[in-house]
């Protein structure tokens, strides 16, 4: 990892930036499996040993954002303790033992005449990294871009650049340890805000692919001025839909797990959607264990006429992703009434059914358009550990690409090899 | 196909279509496969028995092109002859006869918790198809949009607007008749070019995804201003290098196949390059084969000492797409020297290596990081045809979601189907 120094010109910083990434990326995309998981390896044993140097560096950040008034949620996602700098270790020893995405043949098969074709997943090549707060979100997407084959470039909010400066530099350690291109992660070395857009433009070819990594805001930014692919994370307004003919205790139970597990990730449950047909028991089965667990229920008339510790949902409440301890409820006439719901009111992330009739499930299954729709489990499976990726570096809500979560295969693409003996086109 | 009246109001004109089409994916999304082909085949019906009325609609564009004094070869790509018609039909046809790309299941497992995880193919949804002067395009675009599930907004370049009504016209006929939603294919009726930038804004999310059909004007133009994913064709920049040890036949036939077969085509070689290892003998085989063929080469000097019918080639000859009976010719040191070249100034398309050597065969095809890398065969099976895509909607240069030729495969994309029992995330 080369820090450059700070440049007053931050054209050419980022320049230098793009082109040592492209350079570096055309070493990684070649580099054997066991040199990747060997600068894995050791990119983690560096974290470990400047322990106390990162925790330094961070002790600077939070010093900056408490004096700058930021949260206190705010300050907890910057905060780098033991723990967490040693989950991230572990997280790149994790993708050290995952299979390489590069090299796997996914279609191979033979023309008429004789030509031989193959499709196989090849590195993207440089991918742009644009994170906020959370200093150890570098190690996910850090040690996934490398065992995918890729160079990053990452830049950091201003507020967790110090921390990150610190974290880069034992990726740059182990990248050198294990004998491949310390640029194959960069980390933009300034604040300013002239490199984000600089990033977002592609730095004249070197960046095929930008991953956000934060709130509306950021994403919103990158949406907007990204003259490059985006892989972005948009909200999640999760719904559970309760059908008519669900078992009550799984009702129960998937509902307030989707909801409370944990109220502030993308999966977590929005709205839930009752099932008109299931009559009052049903939504006084749902209300009750969402209530029961803790959780504010803002109802629809019909959910206020059954439970009186409902408070009245206003129409803002549906399709807000409200991220705390918060849900919306409203009674919709049967699946139809849900589809028609989510249509109008989801952001294609992740969807859920509960429900005893499969013939039901397996049309909300198909007809709910999201990149997850679940029946019978709970909306926070959605995320790239749950499905075995191993390591994600964010769930996808775009639909090109790549969908749901983002693991080291959604990080690859693809190249044709085609094996010939002098064919010519008649 | 409802043509709207044309309106003053071009924004209120497009969101409306953007409205219609977002409403048509829904229903084509789910539409049984054989719906979706008796609507190809009954569109395909249509243009044999509006053959007349397209060639009048042909005739009006062609007297109006002319009179703006556009060049033969424009004229001759808006020109609609009666063969052309019928091989329009042809291909929706052909689409018909393809297998269904929706609802295929890619991938699926089952977690350690029991849950059931599939990945499935779905539509994208809305598809803008923005083209220039080939109305004869709207047939494999709209096809191959239909096939996949998806909705199509077709751009006509001004030119050739009429035919593109008349064309369009019989797809809504086709539709209607098969009971699908008419307004699955509609065309823009309006040639005020304020509707392409709306269309790149992508219709307040009513566009997933913008296909170019046409020159590098139109694709800069796209890649600019669009705020959705773009399936975009550049250049195809491709490249012939002919090594050392290359069968000197095969080296010449598939030379000349690469560049004089249809000089015009995407796949069509723009530059060779050859060994140096493979000394006087292989570059006079190579060249007096294309010279032979009728094809002007521009050599570099080492080139030019060994044939003197050779044009001394410029720097600017090299990474150009001449698209005509022209060829860039340069010797180069090896395997390596062609793959550092290629880097250069390759645009990711289509490259090719003759040799008989296998090792350094698989090393080109590995190294070059182009959508397509041959082995001893010509660069021009650079084609969704050629593949056994049956039909394609271009080749795609960009590296995520589709890279290569654009078939029915990727036009869709794909979520993922979870079965569950009432699992809760811990």
């Amino acid at each position: 990892m080369t820090i450059a120094e700070i440049s007053e010109d931050t054209g050419a910083l980022m320049a230098a930036i793009g082109r040592r990434a492209r350079e570096a990326a055309r070493g990684l995309a070649l580099a054997a499996t066991s040199d990747k998981n060997a600068a894995l390896k050791s990119m983690a044993k560096s974290l470990r040993q400047q322990q106390s140097t990162i925790a330094a560096a961070n002790a600077r950040d939070l010093a900056i954002a408490e004096g700058r008034g930021r949260s206190a949620a705010f300050l907890d996602r910057l905060r780098l303790d033991p723990a967490r700098i040693e989950a991230m270790a572990e997280s790149l020893e994790v993708i050290a033992a995952l299979p390489d995405p590069v090299g796997r043949v996914s279609a191979q098969w033979v023309r008429p005449n004789g030509l031989e074709i193959s499709r196989i997943s090849v590195p993207i090549g440089v991918i742009g990294i644009i994170f906020e707060s959370r200093p150890n979100v570098t190690a996910d997407a850090a040690g996934l871009s490398v065992k995918a084959g890729n160079a990053a470039v990452l830049r950091s909010g201003s507020d967790s650049l110090q921390s990150a400066r610190a974290i880069a530099a034992c990726f740059g350690e182990g990248l050198d340890r294990a004998g491949l291109p310390v640029d194959a992660v960069q980390l933009v070395p300034t604040a300013d805000r002239l490199a984000v857009g600089l990033l977002l433009g592609g730095l004249d070819g070197a960046i095929d692919v930008i991953v956000p990594r934060g709130g509306r805001s950021l994403v919103s930014r990158v949406q907007a001025e990204a003259r490059v692919p985006v892989l972005a994370h948009l909200e999640g307004i999760c719904h559970v839909y309760v059908d008519a003919s669900a078992d009550f205790a799984m009702a129960r139970s998937v509902t307030v797990n989707a909801k409370m597990r944990r109220t502030g990730v993308c999966g977590a449950a929005e709205t839930v959607l009752i099932d008109r047909n299931g009559g009052a028991p049903l939504i006084a089965a749902v209300v009750g264990a969402l209530i029961d667990a803790g959780c504010e229920v803002r109802g629809d008339e019909a959910v206020q006429a059954v439970e009186r510790g409902v408070t009245p949902a206003q129409e803002s409440d549906f399709g807000k992703e409200f991220l705390d301890a918060i849900i919306a409820l409203k009674v919709v006439d049967g699946v139809d009434g849900a589809i028609e719901h989510i249509r109008a009111y989801g952001s294609q992330h992740t969807d859920a059914i509960i429900a005893e009739d499969a013939a039901i499930a397996e049309r909300f299954l198909r007809e709910v358009d999201s990149a997850i729709v679940l029946h019978n489990a709970s909306t926070q499976f959605a995320d790239g550990g749950e499905f075995g990726f191993g390591a994600e570096i964010g769930i996808a809500t775009g639909k090109l690409h790549a969908r749901g979560p983002v693991g080291l295969e959604q990080l690859t693409t693809f190249k044709y090899q085609i094996r010939g003996a002098g064919q010519l086109r008649p």
